[in-house]
């Protein structure tokens, strides 16, 4: 029998629950009692077999408008393990994950997959918690050069794709950088995003790395919607989902490296939070997997990521989450007018009083 | 068998996990594995059956200090219905509801309640939805000096009670304000804070009833700890929150009269969300069952609050709710110390880069 920590809550929630019961359930913590799943291809399904990849679709219709169109957007999130052993060499490391990458963006194009999205510093293990910084250094890259920007800008030319790409970044001037570039669906680098809250906890510091963002908080205005990403621990931050909000973003993406130690209870609040609050999509992507290291004194640290990449809609809905130890695929078909929509009906943009709070922050020692 | 829609996800769960699986869902769901509760004295138990109250009790350890004493509080909630029909004498109405909650400000008192916060408008039906305003005029009291506030003072003396009395209130220029009275521990009147967002949801609208607040974010420094108040809707505005925690709050209430088409699956996640971030404990407080209106036209009006008031640490672990049907007296013994313990360890507070955001906000239009 599967551990139940192996588990999804909905997993272990589904198995027991009558119907009456689930719909409840679901009605609180999804936000409403159907996930509204799509049916995959037979090739996603083949796809997922030979990968032992979990491939999960939903959709999150609007309201028809006299006036608007219908927005309809297919976003995709990718939730991967590494592949080798940190031991290996650097390059065959990173071309080991390009591979698999790969692989799961053939699925999600075959799937109409527009805009995509992996996983924090997706192209290495997250060697963070080591402490160590120089025997990585080479899995640092130029965000418009580099070699994973230079696959994805291909694959995106491929498939009409806007990609995002959270990487390492090493600029010309030899600083680090979280960051994530973003990719236009003609292969074009259109732009980065530096992450802009850098967690120091218990003895986990991102701060001896790199710097703190200093591109403060771009909306990309790309051919399917307005993106913007919030990286990681800028999660907690709520006015750092504001300002996405402010600046025009109708999807907000949190690519993620985070263990269980570190608020698995509040995963599933914090960006559906966000998504309510903002009047946005939010599209939360945590890495899958067991990473192991050897410091240079020989002794072993070993992190376990939880996955649990999920979907919600500006009206609070949201996705099941993916699994906790697998490989995912997300996919979610969303009506960007919803955004709109919801706005309108709850008024929190038209209450926000916005000019109190900036005069009251100013006050601030 | 009672129905499904009665019962607060906590029960449905409860009832259908083994231990294995609900342990694994409290951690998920509730932040920890065991609710913690905290055993009731026989007279409580007693009043419970009296007054067909729910009475529960739950405690939030903090670490030990060398430096700092515990500081452990005990906060209650009151969650009520109205008594008498909506078209029975304002002042009998009044006095019905007095009478029901002087018996639970006494079970609170008797079981060494020491901050107790009761729901929104809470000596009044929360007629705002019939969207008539001079027939119910008269529930409003001056804060300083009403009915409500004369009885609370003495109440508040009598049991060495912080106590804090969201009213409507009306001003001696005739402005009406929706109002929490603060009464400190010796019967004296504090302060008031009146609601800062007014909600405007689908045909509702409180904006024409009353004034949008003018009293900023005070905290109130009472003999207990440094509380504040966060009206109903004001827990959508995360920079509502947010203020409360720069003024150094460390228990934030949210008195509210909320329905279930009204955000009911966010009910659980916003305040959560809001301790987590601001490190302080929240206070979720909502209005209890059904209220029952005639219109001047003859039309009926009818209003189901759905109760399950919590409260959650600022490590985001929670109570389960209180009942969606029934009053009830939620009762948590809080040590105040974990509120710095939990900043210390996560650093939102240190890495929130308020400045930056003062400047951004500045700059909008």
């Amino acid at each position: 029998m599967e551990s139940c920590s192996n588990k999804t809550l909905d997993k272990i929630v589904k198995d027991n629950l009558n119907l009456e019961q689930l719909k409840e359930f679901n009605r609180i913590y999804y936000g409403r009692e159907d996930h509204c799943k799509i049916k995959l291809k037979q090739t996603s399904l083949t796809a997922s077999e030979k990968y032992n990849l979990e491939v999960a679709a939903y959709t999150f219709p609007a309201l028809n408008e006299e006036v608007r169109k219908p927005r309809v957007v297919k976003l995709g999130l990718v939730q991967h393990s590494i592949v080798l052993s940190t031991s290996e060499s650097i390059l065959d490391q990173k071309k080991s994950i390009f591979n698999k990458v790969e692989n799961i963006i053939n699925v999600a194009a075959s799937e109409g997959v527009q805009i995509l999205c992996l996983q924090e510093t997706w192209l290495m293990p997250f060697f963070l918690c080591t402490g160590e910084k120089d025997r990585w250094s080479e899995f640092a890259e130029s965000a418009e050069n580099g070699a994973s920007t230079k696959l994805l800008k291909q694959l995106a030319k491929k498939h009409s794709m806007v990609i995002i790409s959270p990487i390492l970044e090493k600029d010309n001037n030899g600083v680090w950088w979280n960051t994530a570039v973003v990719i236009d669906e003609k292969g074009n680098y259109m732009g980065k995003h530096r992450k802009n809250h850098l967690p120091s906890v218990g003895s986990f510091s991102e701060t001896a790395y790199y710097a703190t963002g200093n591109t403060g908080h771009p909306v990309f205005d790309t051919k399917y919607g307005k993106i913007a990403i919030n990286i990681c621990y800028g999660r907690h931050h709520a006015l750092n989902w504001l300002m996405f909000a402010l600046n025009g973003a109708e999807i907000v993406f949190n690519p993620s490296a985070t263990i269980s130690e570190f608020g698995e209870s509040f995963w599933g609040i914090e960006a559906r939070t966000a998504a309510v609050a903002n009047g946005y999509f939010t599209c939360s992507v945590n890495r899958v997997g067991t990473e192991e290291f050897e410091k240079k004194d020989g002794k072993k640290v070993s992190r376990r990521y939880y996955g649990s990449s999920y979907v919600t809609a500006p009206n609070g809905c949201r996705t099941p989450g993916l699994s906790k130890v697998k490989d995912g695929l997300l996919i979610a078909e969303v009506d960007l007018n919803l955004c709109r929509q919801v706005k309108d009906y709850w008024g929190f943009q038209m209450t926000a009083r916005l000019e109190m709070y900036a005069r009251e922050m100013n006050t601030l020692q």
